[in-house]
């Protein structure tokens, strides 16, 4: 049997998982992500954290396949372009960490959302392709075609929080821009959606603008708060047009809704599911949506297949 | 030496072209597209073509690689869905080819735009990521990721004529939906902008409303007539919307822009490329425009592509 490790860096912590060749997980760590001097010792803390998981756990070098990481932030060609959470710009991972690490393996990488997406994709056993949406603090995706994850040609492949959704909208997007799918399917979005229709006097509501995040807000949607439904309305139909430009680019044959927000669960599913129908081209009507599944563990998966795919 | 066939079926003629193995257009060949008794007749007819030339040159079955074909339509799973122009749908193209063919060979087929997009590809010796757009009667795209054209799990992948880039537009598209590319960037939308601009009233012209298309109407942008310009403008803007969010979705390295409003050239390539600028994610802003090389012949050597990728 050879071993393979999953590891999934966030902002504030690094999950590392020990994976077996068939990509069933056999155990799962954490530790903190060292953000000191622009994130310099992530790489050899993480390192020197797996060598001393072999020596314990008495594994050959020689047994272990690679090591797949999930990074922050667009990946090309074994480079993590730019990490901003984590201070790193223009890194060359998979050489530094091969360096660190000190015997021959494979050394993989992808953004967060990409391996989170080929988590899902496995986890899910499915054969076809998917577009993977994660709903957070921003809004990030990932496509998984033929197996493989699309990474593109700057490391961009699936960064659908920044798809057109809208031409007219007055709030500027964390890129800069206007109208991208992250402006209002964010938290940020979503609550800013909600402190609008709050401010237009329009809606009765059980909502207090000092206290609101998406949980709130589709809870008092499940309550049926007129108000917070009207969000759920606007934010899916967003999320509708932005999967129906997406139908009809790599055409995916299964839409997966994860991140944090994706816990609102069917409600939210069903939403955007109506809304996508409202603006998808006939050939591409069929699509499936789903939740994810794994929560906070796909990147970690996702992580290890990377390296699983590899021959 | 191996021979393969790869064939562009249009609504009005089918372009055949023989090939050998390195992807070289030995001879090319055009015979009328058959559409009596939707188009009942064209397989037949094409394998008969086909049979009669190799027997004319002398070519052992054997030495045939395999047949490709490009159609007007979305293609799943070796079946074309529906191709309107030929009176098809659900037709079992690959399965009843070999029938008529009567010997062991591949047979591949793929979208139109698809196998252009392939054509292109080749031609032009990338190994990158490349999105093909075609500007005629309506506006069609292919995707090319690691080498391999996007079918898509509904046949649709890179239908991107009905990408959204406007969501108050009052014309409907002929899938029946409203904002979609082709509505703005097709013969049709371009003329229906320029009626526009003229109805208008704001612009000196040169342009007059019984006597448009987009060839006379770049070419009077070519000489500055003001509300051209303006046309030009406003179609190069929703193109750059479209790339955008394409760009986000894919990543491409290059996009290829094809179809008869392209022999506009430089003038077109820049506008779009200028407008993409306007609304393009940073990290993909450094994505080329190109113009397409092989014109009409580019079906028929993504078609032999189709059939050569195969080992």
């Amino acid at each position: 049997m050879k071993y393979i490790f999953g590891i999934d860096i966030g902002g504030t912590n690094i999950k590392i998982g020990l994976f077996d060749d068939k990509g069933i997980l056999l155990e799962k760590y954490s530790i903190k992500t060292n953000k000191l001097d622009e994130g310099a010792y992530i790489l050899s803390e993480i390192a020197s954290f797996c060598l001393k998981l072999l020596d314990k756990k008495s594994i050959n070098k020689e047994d272990v396949k690679g090591f797949g990481f999930g990074v922050p932030g667009p990946v090309s060609d074994h480079v993590v372009i730019q990490a901003p959470n984590l201070g790193w710009k223009n890194l060359e991972l998979a050489k530094e960490f091969a360096e660190l690490i000190g015997f021959d393996s494979i050394v993989e990488l992808a953004n967060d959302a990409t391996i989170a997406a080929l988590g899902e994709y496995k986890e899910m056993g499915l054969k076809e392709n998917i577009v993977f949406i994660t709903l957070g603090t921003g809004v990030g995706g990932g496509i998984v075609i033929d197996s493989k994850a699309v990474e593109g040609s700057h490391g961009a492949g699936g960064e659908i929080g920044h798809i057109k959704v809208e031409f007219n909208h007055p709030e500027p997007c964390t890129c800069g821009l206007y109208g991208c799918l992250e402006t209002v399917a964010s938290i940020r979005g979503i609550n800013k959606i909600t402190e609008d229709l709050i401010d237009s006097g329009k809606y009765k509501t059980s909502l207090d603008k000092a206290h609101l995040n998406p949980k709130i807000i589709f809870d008092a949607a499940k309550n049926e708060d007129s108000l917070a439904l009207e969000t759920l309305n606007k934010v899916s139909d967003y999320l509708g047009r932005a999967c129906a430009s997406i139908a009809v680019t790599v055409d995916p044959s299964v839409f997966i809704i994860g991140g944090g927000i994706s816990n609102t669960g069917e409600l939210l599913l069903n939403a955007i599911e109506k809304a996508y129908h409202k603006y998808s081209h006939y050939g591409t009507i069929n699509t499936k949506f789903r939740l994810a599944k794994l929560g906070n563990d796909a990147g970690m998966y996702g992580s290890a297949e990377l390296v699983r795919g590899i021959e």
